[in-house]
């Protein structure tokens, strides 16, 4: 596996496009990924009950259809809490993007993400479908277009890929993501595109996937706020030539790789770029006696406001690293627990069987300083690990969220 | 029943002092209450897997023996993550207390709240315990002494007291709290303790104190961090006079009541006054079909990050929480939700069946702009309602616990 530039446009077969149609003030605010021909299409969305409109469409869409060809997605309104007006605006913008396509309504998915409870602006969007349509470029530029696009209070583009070798032919993957606040993933997350050439069946696609995000966006939090829009969608065209992976093989296997170390970029970009972030924080909970118990751990410190406080402050206070375990709703013993922080600074131990060391609050201070750390937490309990993915909490959340729609 | 000034001294036979002992730098750190008789004993502790020394001390007493007499909690050491020597150090100021009001040693409770982690300065402490109990009295001063004593980042004391007639006889009953991070009380809360010169059985006084909790300080969270030390603690001595309480009759609802106003006056002050908090944000879900619904909807609603930040700013983003309903893990009907805001400026329908109402966001910005502003949630289920009381996000949340060991 190689990691390459680029991100949804670097598979054979992908274009894609981000233009400024006009629902945000200035910025960039519609996007889309297309694929020359169908694609076998799979999907995560998210588990919130209140489901916006886009998320409805694709879920119908991804369970009754082999395959989809474009990907529409917008910024600026997240077109959830909208009712049946919401549900007819959707349509309208998937079919101006099939009509400029000239591809069947049910094979353009979409996507939106922004301020909730708001209707679209739909002459906007279905005008900035047809230019979306006419800038489309299977070029690095178009890539990052369409990345650039997606984003909201993200301060940078999110995109990861690679190539792999499936037999004698060169696979290409490469995807896109936006966070940065209302992150919490869980089932699925924020919005994702991957693409892909390789060829494959869709329900190995969609497995693929769905145990993909479980160890990659379903373990970051920015805010623990799960989204009403969270959206992950693979699409894989066969244009790499490869035969089609029809059974769970070392191709399989070596599909799954490349597909996991692009989410894991792709969601510990979006960790490092949480709303008002300085740093990334990753968690790591090892000796566990089974999964779920280290992901629980793991991912109760990283949503703790007083332990992103810390972090930010880059205070090693550790005992709210124990007590955010003490409440995460699992067994284990305190006085086991051996904890370390570790940077391009150097590692420390700070607590060993449960109570601190002798240790250097200065060297603590510094390793904490770094853009990123690491807390890992052996429990001593047997051999499961996870590792989860968040951000320091800031200044500049408050300032982000306080007045976000100003 | 009658609110009347005061706190943990009103009830008949009851003392109480606070004083600067030297665990802090500067500020108060050291309070004492005691009974000149002993008292029926009755306690809710922190569900965290990791529990203070102090809190392993009253478990075991209060599940052991029928009555206290004295209760004596620091501030500025939590005693938590500390070991054998947290506990041996526990045993000692309570030791300490014994032998400087003659009392055994099993009738004093014990209380910490501050850094986690560090062991006791047991020598302050123990000379601490000496003056506290030279400098005991049963004056609102006393009381007021002892609220402040226990303050960590707290702004003001908390303290609240009620009378209330059994019979002929009038009873007395006071409390005292302190927040104000780390708050997440699950099972029982914070420090608080409240004192009654009721006679009530031991049975009974806990039963009351363990069904107040879930809809006084369980209901309170500033940011979902359950802490280590969470502790309330009730006492009743017996001195009103009244024929003892033995079963729940009328006297016992009375009593049930009079708590009840004092638990939830303490819970909301302690929400007020959270970390950095501007205002006080109380939730209220009602039409739902159990309690349970409307406890998870509310509770979801007051921890959400993102409705913290926004009342912060006086934004009236509803969608926010909507998402935060949604993701509570409850089922109903986004689509059947009316959702009002309210304040000492007026009432405002924002939402109704999901969808935004034509309401004047100048004026929904002027009812967030009070210093207690409610929103409040119809899912139109059913009959059970459940009021949760939090505080908005703020600069200050980050400034307080980015350097709070410093």
């Amino acid at each position: 596996m190689n990691k390459i530039e680029g991100g949804v446009t670097v598979a054979q077969g992908f274009k894609a496009a981000g233009i400024y149609a006009g629902i945000k003030k200035k910025k960039k605010d519609m996007a889309l990924i297309y694929s020359t021909v169908p694609a076998v299409s799979a999907g995560t969305f998210t588990t919130n009950l209140v489901k916006a409109a886009p998320v409805l469409w694709d879920l119908k869409l991804i369970k009754e259809r082999e395959t989809a060809q474009a990907v529409v997605l917008n910024s600026g309104v997240a077109n959830a809490c909208t009712g049946e007006e919401g549900e007819k605006n959707n349509y309208k913008m998937a079919l101006a993007v099939a009509n400029a396509l000239n591809i069947p309504v049910e094979t353009v998915l979409t996507a939106s993400t922004g301020v909730i409870g708001q209707q679209m602006p739909i002459k906007v969007i279905e005008e900035g479908s047809k230019i979306l349509a006419d800038s489309l470029e299977d070029s690095l530029i178009g890539g990052l277009l369409a990345a650039e696009a997606i984003m909201t209070t993200d301060t940078y583009a999110k995109e990861c890929a690679v190539t792999f070798q499936i037999g004698d032919t060169t696979v290409t993957l490469g995807g896109m993501a936006k966070g940065s606040g209302m992150i919490h993933p869980n089932m699925a997350t924020m919005l994702g595109v991957v693409t892909t050439d390789l060829a494959i069946t869709k329900e190995l696609l969609q497995e693929a996937l769905s145990a993909d995000v479980k160890d990659s966006f379903n373990m970051v939090s920015v805010d623990r706020d799960t989204s009403t829009n969270d959206s992950l969608i693979l699409l894989a065209n066969g244009q790499a030539g490869n035969p089609v992976i029809t059974e769970k093989n070392e191709d399989y296997l070596t599909f799954c790789k490349a597909l996991h170390f692009v989410t894991t970029e792709l969601a510990k970009k979006m960790a490092a770029d949480g709303e008002g972030a300085n740093k990334l924080f990753e968690c790591i909970v090892y000796g566990a006696k089974d999964k779920e118990q280290a992901v629980s751990l793991s991912k109760s410190i990283i949503t703790s406001n007083l332990v992103k406080t810390a972090i930010c402050g880059n205070d090693a206070n550790w005992g709210r690293i124990l007590c955010a375990m003490g409440y995460a709703g699992v067994e284990f013993d305190p006085y086991k627990v051996d904890l370390f922080i570790e940077s391009s600074a150097g590692k420390l131990k700070l607590v060993e069987d449960g109570m601190a060391t002798a240790y250097d609050e200065e060297f603590a201070t510094k390793i904490l300083s770094q853009k990123e750390v690491r807390a890992s937490a052996d429990i001593k309990m047997g051999n499961y690990s996870a590792t989860a993915w968040g951000c320091d909490l800031t200044y500049d959340y408050i300032k982000i969220n306080g007045d976000y729609r100003s």
